[in-house]
Formats: structure tokens, C-alpha cells, sequence
């Protein structure tokens, strides 16, 4: 995958300039400084040798195949150097020369063009606007960033370059090492699509990080990230967050749902770890690529201070992982080994004074603890303290079966102990939270790698009806499709609705009333009315025939009143469903990642708490019942305080239903059933209020 | 204050030991090698001479008078030792000897025995079981913390000794220069109240650190805390946080206020900054010392790369404060000082390519902004980034009446660049997000430093009416306080309740109801009934004389069946409330800081959703005001869609009234009004119901 670009075996400098400071001699300059074993080939019409290589005119001129064209030409030239470089047989290019989208109207047709030209021969194009590409393995720094990394098993994708160089920078300070560094720049034609699926079959990448803006194609993102996550752990830090995702008082999915969210969705159900902050990307990348998977949350904590283990304690709890509970023999392992003020609990305190042989002693005993899933030790430097010796005494020890993260805190006196650990593979945080917060992303990302296979169900349903329903709305420009109209999609896909019929005349609706039984609601049915209500077009719990006729009357008067020119269809007569908690489920289209479900408790919890869980469609079963159980209303449905639990299995059906409707209907852009009335246990749902947005157009 | 301690002049270390590793030895030896200008006074009874210094066999042989004495002494010596100092004039003690409190029983006993004859004395005592003290401006390392930390203004109170030496070892990496260290130990004497109040006074201290595992005494310390930070910032780590302060479903007070959530609440009404973990305590302490405090919440970013940018405006907006609008004359200005292609926005990118200068013209045009409170400079190494000359061109035009913070992202190549800042007081982090961080602790410092004058309302009450109410129940030992003499407490206190009656037979029942209006509630009354509801002990909603006489015979015939031993007093008619929304007010003491009240929304919202807030008694108007806008469910009572708010001022007022209250009663222990019914504005609020809880014991 993208042979060329990321194991080039040799490399042309296009642009390459004899001008020190100048991108096209920069480049040129690393990739020689960095020791590329590969042909490096410097092309400019004006030079015969540049730093001490002989210079061609064209690439053509040169003969020999090229890998990799690296152009940094004026824009202007942009057109014929790469028409001339696919002429001569390049099989990709980084294009460094910036320009094109990021300025506007003619850059971007510019960039359209030269991306179209690659594209029509096979050969593929990074940037342009970028800083280059470097494989740390093949001694390849084909970037104009100074320095060439350590190479390691981390690698980079970076819809900034200025952040490229910021990780360079920080990879000796920060001791991670780098495989491949790539920046993104404007991705005309590689995105960060093309270099998950590289790097996921990279041997050198052990983790991938990335730093995007934007999103390409969704779907191609999930898929690309679903399958590489399921292979090694990407980290991906989304800038651009803000404004927050959800909005002011909104019922509506689709007023709920913000572009920060569905990211969210894409990146859980694809297994991307997200970092919130810039420092939480290398502080999660270094502990996995360092360390194994914990195959639980019991964290054990080892510590020469009480103060420090504290703190972790805190921070295990506030993950939401679990302080272990150490097995009895443990502890009274322990006691044998350790000094008699130590505390054999956890944290296990191995005091102050203690040497590079406790720490080791208080570590291979944990390790055998069957209900330790993850370790952290904690070390300041006190009067005795030998943090480099205590460093090696634990690299020493440690199995690499379970995860163990260290805080070593201070600076001067506890650097030579980080150099150490890093050395030996073992992450290193300069306070107790920090290594938790790694931990709790590894944790995280264990749980999903050890998800149960995703099966969708797919439902017995009257999609023939639906199509019909569809066509017809759309054939006559009703994107809005309305209560009733929505009740029958919904109808033939399983969901219980209330028995309704249409009635023209009062007698018609009082003869529907005693047929279907009292109480009933009557709703106007009308396609240029859509908010009834406000016009006082429903009428709840009608009890008699009287009722019914009244309220008719009175209903037809008044709508007549405030929308004469609304063509009614008639009124619609509905049962009065039995009393049950009112859950909101809907679905709201994002433009990137297509249908999104949502769910929530009714009402206020929606509008005024935004106590609402997102999930991208289609959703299996379990997917449905983790997004009832994420909400913080969760205990409600669980029931409290001796009330008893709504119909779960119910709900979760529906957001299947759901799932699977607007996956088979692409023109439903939005879906609301509000509320949806769930009942205890066993009796099930209905769907009392729905309301749909179709499209013409095509959707994702 | 505590001049002896924290500025001695001369220093005696009473078990200075001929031995180098042992404490005895190396405090005395860091005393001389850091330079202390003082007499250095060892006692040792066999040692003629240490580290070239003269020994003396008791501090009594000395002669001079000595202010603070070090004590190193095994623990069975302790009380001969502090005697004998005692009698030889010394002023304070520093115990650095363990295997007190911290080891139970005989140690704790001891300790108290210590403590107990310096009191007798005034001879003030650090310790025991702590690591010493330092003064940096004095040249003074009495601890055993091997290196001195570079001389600034930030000092540090720990109660874990091992912090210390880790905060000793990070200055110097971290750059920041520390004033005082003060390790608490196990606060036999002096807290971190006594030194909250000596820190305030330090010329040289202008921040101060803490870290606390608990707290003395908590009046004292809100009182000292809010004194201080007053003058200058106290920023606290409190660890032991967990289990986390918000417990199982509970609707009562006393099971939703937890210790953390008094802390949060104590911290809160003296002004005290909380960190949350490790690192934070320094980057807000370097912010705070370095940078004057914002004015306001506006921030404006400059970078010379665009995802940073972003990055940090992502930041800026999650924390609540605002990313400024420039001005348009700060716009045009900047149009006409930078390249075409720069951002002039915010936020305001100068390109990669920004030299020196080109920060310089973007900060000091921006800084001129009177829609500005706050400056983030984000650089990140590029090519022709020179991070120490960009440093200084920063530092040159910082003008100090805003605060400005740096984010130089990277390590080897910007730390140069660091260094520069730093050395000009301007405080630098790796990310955008860090700087955010400590930005946004600035902003809520100098929020409550500009908060108005705290007015405890003081209202007119029939505060002998609830002296008597109380004093019966508490002569017959009854602690529970039901609803109806609940009631009558807040009636005098001011509340509205709902009129009602006792009534023994049924027709005084239906009598009073007669009377009062329907419709009405009827409520069993006896003293030995505490959950009425559970045993069928009320009815609600009675409309009619044959409701009230059915309910009422109903009733007394039902609770004889179930609780026959029940002494009843009668039943109690009442009438319904007007209809309105339920909220919750109440009231719990904790065991540090006294009574917490507490504001949430009604039933589920704080049952499920916890969605309630605290805040300390004595409360001021807008303290109660802003109880009610920080809940989640404010929209709520704010109305909406349509719906109007409801009345604020009289939920505020009750909060009021019962913190009046609870301040008069120190024997009630815990109060809840819930419901208490409020209506639409300027229709006040009703007690529904309401219990107490009372104790014979002194309380806070």
C-alpha cells in the first residue's frame, strides 16, 4: 500500500534550489543529511549540481525510474512539472507548494485540476500544501522539518504541518520514537482514509496518532478506521470541536445531534481513541505502544509516599476504573517481604525509604495477583530514593502480561530513572494522573477490541408499503411527512401504533370513536398544517360520544378560523394509548456520517437536561441496549425506590427498527418518535407522536 | 507571624548526627550548604564536633537563645528533648521524627502529650513526622530535601512530605522558583491554617500552594482561606476525594452532600483555587505569579499555525470563557502591519514563516484591544522559526496590565525559547490546552476577587417560637421533626404553609376542612410514625365532607391494623397547595464544615440526576441566586418554550431563611422542604412538606 510514497526507493527533488533557507534546498539538505540510502535525484532547469549531487533539467532527462517526486515549484509551474514528472514514470508525488484550496476560488479549481491529472494516471498525490513525508526506517526525512526523529513504532498523519513539527520536536524530550510522519496538507487525493489502511499494514507502526480537521468521506473513515483499530490502536485528536455540540432547548434529533457528536459516534464505533488535549495524544501512544492491553479495570497502585498513591486512587475512581482489591494471599505475601510499616493494601506503600530491591519485590508479587489487571508505581524522589536503579530494578521484574505505567515525580533527580524506563519499555508520567488517563484510553480501547462480533438484525418488515408511502410524498413535494402518515411507515415496520381512522364528518368521527373505544384523540390531517397543536388542531382523552362531537366541531370552526387557506383532509381519530414512561428515539442524517439514532428520556430530559445518547445506524442489539444504558436517566427506566422497570428490550427494538428503516430509505433525512410510551416489563412500546423530513436529493 | 519558624536567626538541629545519610546529619548539612546566614547550633550529647561545627551536648549548654530547633531524636528521647529546648528558651520545634499519630495508639497518645506541653509553653511545634522547612530568601534548607530550590515567590504547604521533594525536584525543570516549603506532617500543632495566615503576610510569597489530605478545623479554615486569598491566590490540591462525593439515589440532603462536596463548596466561598491533579498546581501557580489577573473572560489567541489555533480556541470555548471578537480598528491595524496572507481574526495567524518581529506587532496591536482581557501566544518550530529571539521580541512588548500566556509546542528546539519566557515572567506550557487551563483558574480567581460585598441578609423571625418547638422535642428526646411541627418552624422563620388543623374525631375533621376550603389533604400525627406515606398515613386531594369523613375513619382504622403500638395524636387536615413546580431546599451539617445547604430541582432531578448544588451557611442574596443558576435543570425555572419562569426570588429568599435558620439552631442537623411548591414570578413559594432532623450534641 502507497509503496511509493512511504518506501520509495529513491526520491526526486523537484524545485530543488542551491539557495540555503529555500523549501526546495531544505528538503533536498534533509534527505541527504538523513542518510537515505535510496537514489536522491534534485531536479532544476537552471543548475548543474546541488550539494554535491549532479542536477537534471527534467525529471525525464534524468532516465531512471522515480519513486517519489517531491515538488516544490512555484504554483504557477504546477501544471507542467507534474504533467512532466507522470510523463518521466513518477509513481507518486508530495507536492510542498502551498496555494490551492486554503486560498480560495482559483487555488482550489488549481488543486481539483492537478489532483484530476494524478488521478487519471495512477500515480497518487499528498498535499499539496504539506511538509513532506518521513520513514524514520529507511532514514527517509523527505520533509523540510529540521530533524529526523528517533525512529520508533509510532506513526503520524497531520492535517497540520506546523504540528508535525511540534512532534518532532517533542519526540527526543518527550522519548517517544516515530515510524512514519506524514502531513496531510490540503489532501487533494490521499487522505486520512489512505494512510490507515497503510499503516495498518505497516510492521513498523505499532500505534498510529493523528491530528485531523476534517473528515473526507465518513463512511470510508469508519470502515478504514473500524478495520485498522481492529489491528492496532489509532489515536485521534479532532480540532474544530467547538461551538459544542449540543445546541439550545431542542426536542428534535436533529437539533441535538452537532457535527462534535457524530465524531464521537464514529470514533466509538470504529474503536479510535480520542484525545481531548495535545499532550493526551503522545501520553496514550507511548503507554500502547510501550505496553500490553489490560484485560480488566482492577488497577493496582505501588508507591514509596502515601500522598502521591492518593492522588492515583483518586484518579483510578474518577475513570471509573476500579483501586484493585488484592487476593488475601497476596497481601500476606507482601507482609513477608516488605518492612513492617509498609501498607500491604492498595496502594501498596513500600515507604520512603525505599530501595530499588522493594520496589522490585512489592512488583513481582502483584504481578501474579489473578485480580490485577493494570499496574502503576509511583516513585518520589526522597533522601534514599535511587531513581535509576529503582528504574532498572523494575524494568527488571515486569512480565509485559499486564500493563504497568510509572510516575516518577520531581524533575532533575528522577530524569535519569524516566531515561531508564523509557529504555526499557515502560512508559513514564511526571504525575500520578497522567499515567491513569493513559491507562483508562488503554482499558478503553481493550474493552472494544474484545467486543462481541457486530450482528445487525434484520427485521421482517412491509418495506413495499413504505416505498409506496414515500413515493407518494415525494411525488407531490411533501417532505414533511406528518403523525399519521408517519405512524403507517413506522406500522410496517413493526412498531405498535394506536388504532386511528380518518373521519370527514362528525358523525363519522363519533361512529369511529365507539367502533375503535374510549378515550380517543382527535388530530387535525392537514399538509399545510404541521405544528397542530399550536393551532389547536389535537384533542386529548375524549370519554363519550358527546365529547367527540364537540370537540369535532369546535376544531373544524377554529382551524377554519386561524388557516383558511389549509386544505383538511379530515380529522384523524385515535385510541388514547395506556398510561407509560415517554421516551424520545429519532434519527438525524449527518452529512458525514450518515444516519444517526438517537435516545432519550422524554421532555425536559431532552430539552432542558440534553440527556441524550447518539449512536451511528445501522445499531446491533447490544449497541441499542449501551445507548439506554449510557444516559443518565438510565436509573429511571431501571426503575427506583420500588417502581418497577420499563420494557428496555422494547426500546432497544425500536432503535433496530429504526436503524434498519433508515438504512433501507436514504430520502428519510430525519425521524422523531416523541413519545415513544414504554410500559413495565413484557408490555411493550407504541409509538404516540412521529414526525419525518424526507429529501430528494441523495443522502449518505 | 511565626517569625521563629519561618525566619529564625539562628537554628538548632537537637540530634545532629556524625553520620552522612542519617537525617540528624543531613539537615544540619544542608543547612551549612545552603548558606543559612544565622548560628547553626548542633546538639548532640557525644559528638564534640560536625561538619566543622562546635557540638553542643543539650541546647542548654549552648547559652544563646536559639528560635527554632530541628529535632531529629528517636521517639522515645521526644519529651526529654522538647523539655529540655523548652527550658533552654527555644522558640518553635520542628519534629522531624516519625512513629507518632501516624502509627496509632501509644504514638498518637505521645504526640498529643508533645503537642500539649509546647502549647503550655507558647513554643509553636511543625510536625511531628515532616520533612522541615525551607526559606529560599533566607538561605534556608532545614529539611532534609537535599537541594534548594531556586528563590521565587510561589510557596508550598503539604501535609505528604514526599510531595515535597518532588516539588523541590520539579522547580528547577518546571522553572519556578519557590519562596517558602513548608511539609506539614501530622499537624499536632501548626495547620495550614496557621500557615495560610503567616503565608498571607510574606513579602516574598505571592501565590501559595497546597496540598491537603484533610483539614483541621474547617471554620477556621474558611476563614483563614478566604482572609488570604483576599491579598494573594491560594491554589489546593485536595486528595482523598473519592469514593466520589454523590452517592446512591437519595433525595435527602444528607445522602446526596458527600466530604468532597463540602470541600468543593468550602473552597468555593474562600476564594481557594482548586487543582485537580499534580500538574496543574504549578501551571496555575506559574500563571498566577508571573501575570496580572484578567478582567474579564474575552481571550484572544495568536499563532503562527492554524491547528494549534484551533486548538486552543476549542480549548478556550469548553472552558466557558470566550474567544474575543477583535475590534475592527485591532483588525484593520493588523491588516496593514501583516502579510497578506496572515489571519487577522482570533484567532490571529501569522504564518509560518513569522519572524520575531511579526509576533511582536501582532501582540502589542493586540494588546491594545479594550476587547481583550487575555492573550495566548501559540508558536510552534517551523523552519524559520526562532523560538528564543521570538521569546524575547514577546516578552519586550508585554505590557503587564493583560495577563499573556505562551503555548510553545515542541521540546529540544523551543526550549531555548522557554527559557527566555520564563526569565521574563511569562509563564509557558507545551499545549494550547495547559495554558487554557491555567488561564481559565486565573479568570475564576479574579472573578471572586471582583465579587460584591458578602450582606447576610438578616430577617425578621420568631426566633423564640422555634426555641421552644425544639426544646420540647428535644426534653422528650424525640429528634425527628415531622412534618407539621417542621412546618411550624419554618412558619415562624417566615415560610408560607399551607393553613390546617389537628383533628381527633371525624367531625372535627370534616369541620376543619369545612372551614380551610377544599380541597383538602389529611396526614396521620404521631411521634412514632416517621414515613407517613409508607403505612397509609395521608390522603390528598379530599373535595368533599364524605371524602374527608371515608379517608379520615379509613385511615385510623388502616394505621390501628398496622401499627398498633402507634401513640396517635390526631390527624392532621391541611390544605392542598396551588399547583406549581416541586423543588427541593435543605439543609445538612458537615462534621468540618457546618451546615451546607442545598437547591435541586424536585423528585427525579435529584434523585437520578443529581442535579443539585451546595453551598456553605451563612449565604448572601446573590450566593443563593447563583445556587440556582448553576444547576443543570436552570432553563427549567427559567421557563421554555413559552412557558413561563417561575418565582427565583422567593426560592432564593428561602434558602435565606433556612440558612438563618440552621445558623440560629446549631441543633438541627439536617432539613429538607421537599417539595417546596414555587409559582409563576411574584407568586412565592409554599413548604408542601417538610422534616428536620435534631440532636442533643454540639454541632458546627
Amino acid at each position: 500500500m502507497l509503496k511509493a510514497l512511504l518506501y520509495p526507493k529513491n526520491i526526486a527533488v523537484i524545485g530543488a534550489s542551491r539557495t540555503p533557507g529555500k523549501v526546495g534546498h531544505e528538503i533536498l539538505a534533509n534527505l541527504i543529511n538523513g542518510s537515505f540510502a535510496g537514489n536522491i535525484v534534485p531536479v532544476n532547469p537552471s543548475a548543474d549540481q546541488i550539494i554535491g549531487l549532479k542536477c537534471y533539467k527534467t525529471l525525464k532527462s534524468y532516465g531512471g525510474t522515480v519513486d517519489l517526486g517531491i515538488v516544490t515549484v512555484p504554483r504557477q509551474n504546477i501544471m507542467d512539472v507534474v504533467q512532466s514528472s507522470i510523463d518521466a514514470g513518477v509513481k507518486a508525488l508530495a507536492v510542498i507548494t502551498a496555494g490551492f484550496r486554503e486560498t480560495g476560488g482559483e487555488g482550489a479549481r488549481l488543486e481539483q485540476k492537478m489532483a484530476g491529472l494524478c488521478r487519471a494516471h495512477n500515480v497518487r498525490l499528498l498535499g499539496p500544501n504539506c511538509l513532506g513525508i518521513m520513514n524514520t526506517h529507511e532514514h527517509m526525512n523527505a520533509s523540510f522539518a529540521g530533524v529526523m526523529p528517533e525512529s520508533g513504532n509510532i506513526s503520524v498523519f497531520s492535517q497540520s504541518g506546523a504540528l508535525c513539527t511540534a512532534i518532532v520536536d517533542s519526540s527526543v524530550t518527550g522519548h517517544f520514537g516515530l515510524a512514519k510522519l506524514i502531513s496531510l496538507g490540503n489532501k487533494a487525493d490521499l487522505t486520512e482514509v489512505d494512510f490507515l489502511k497503510a499503516l495498518a499494514k505497516d510492521d513498523n507502526t505499532k500505534v498510529i496518532v493523528g491530528y485531523l480537521e476534517d473528515i473526507v468521506s465518513g463512511d470510508d473513515f469508519v470502515k478504514a478506521a473500524e478495520d485498522t483499530c481492529s489491528i492496532k490502536p489509532v489515536i485521534i485528536l479532532k480540532a474544530g470541536t467547538t461551538p459544542s455540540g449540543l445546541k439550545a432547548a431542542s426536542s428534535h434529533t436533529g437539533g441535538l445531534a452537532g457535527a462534535d457528536i457524530a465524531y464521537g459516534a464514529a470514533f466509538r464505533r470504529s474503536g479510535v481513541i480520542r484525545a481531548d488535549n495535545f499532550q493526551a495524544l503522545f501520553d496514550y501512544a507511548s503507554a500502547l505502544v510501550m505496553q500490553p492491553l489490560p484485560m480488566g479495570d482492577r488497577v493496582l497502585i505501588i508507591t514509596n509516599a502515601g500522598g502521591p498513591g492518593t492522588m492515583a486512587a483518586d484518579a483510578v475512581e474518577k475513570s471509573g476504573m476500579t483501586v484493585a482489591a488484592l487476593a488475601s494471599n497476596t497481601a500476606a505475601a507482601l507482609k513477608g517481604k516488605l518492612p513492617r510499616a509498609s501498607s500491604t493494601g492498595n496502594p501498596i506503600d513500600v515507604l520512603g525509604d525505599a530501595d530499588p530491591e522493594r520496589y522490585a519485590v512489592a512488583l513481582s508479587t502483584a504481578q501474579d495477583d489473578e485480580s490485577v489487571d493494570a499496574i502503576i508505581v509511583i516513585l518520589t524522589p526522597q533522601a534514599m530514593t535511587r531513581p535509576a536503579e529503582t528504574a532498572r530494578a523494575i524494568a527488571d521484574c515486569v512480565r509485559s502480561d499486564k500493563p504497568v505505567l510509572a510516575a516518577f515525580m520531581g524533575g532533575k533527580h528522577v530524569m535519569p530513572g524516566n531515561k531508564e524506563l523509557f529504555a526499557a519499555g515502560l512508559p513514564v508520567y511526571n504525575s500520578p494522573e497522567r499515567a491513569v488517563d493513559a491507562l483508562k484510553a488503554m482499558y478503553e480501547y481493550s474493552v472494544w477490541r474484545r467486543r462481541p462480533p457486530r450482528i445487525v438484525t434484520r427485521f421482517r418488515v412491509h418495506r413495499r408499503r413504505v416505498e409506496r408511502i414515500i413515493a407518494r410524498q415525494l411525488r407531490t413535494n411533501r417532505t414533511h411527512v406528518g403523525d399519521i402518515k408517519a405512524k403507517h411507515i413506522l406500522s410496517a415496520y413493526g412498531f405498535r401504533i394506536p388504532e386511528g381512522h380518518l373521519a370527514s364528518t362528525t358523525e363519522e368521527a363519533v361512529e369511529t370513536a365507539e367502533q375503535i373505544g374510549y378515550p380517543v384523540a382527535i388530530k387535525i390531517v392537514s399538509p399545510d398544517i404541521i405544528h397542530k397543536t399550536d393551532l389547536g388542531g389535537v384533542k386529548l382523552n375524549l370519554s363519550t360520544a358527546d365529547d367527540v362531537r364537540d370537540a369535532f366541531d369546535l376544531m373544524m370552526l377554529r382551524i377554519r378560523q386561524v388557516a383558511p387557506e389549509a386544505h383538511i383532509e379530515g380529522i384523524y381519530i385515535e385510541k388514547m394509548l395506556p398510561r407509560g414512561m415517554e421516551v424520545i428515539i429519532g434519527m438525524s442524517r449527518d452529512p458525514q456520517f450518515g444516519p444517526m439514532l438517537m435516545f432519550g428520556l422524554g421532555g425536559i430530559f431532552v430539552e432542558v437536561m440534553k440527556d441524550v445518547t447518539f449512536h451511528l445506524a445501522p445499531i446491533t442489539m447490544e449497541e441499542a441496549f449501551q445507548m439506554l444504558k449510557t444516559t443518565r436517566s438510565y436509573e429511571m427506566l431501571k426503575g427506583t425506590r420500588g417502581k418497577r422497570g420499563v420494557d428496555f428490550a422494547s426500546i432497544a427494538n425500536g432503535l433496530q427498527r429504526i436503524s434498519q428503516l433508515v438504512t433501507d430509505f436514504p430520502e428519510i433525512i430525519e425521524l422523531d418518535i416523541n413519545p415513544f410510551i414504554v410500559g413495565e416489563t413484557g408490555t411493550g412500546t407504541f409509538v404516540a407522536d412521529a414526525r419525518m423530513t424526507l429529501t430528494q436529493k441523495k443522502t449518505k
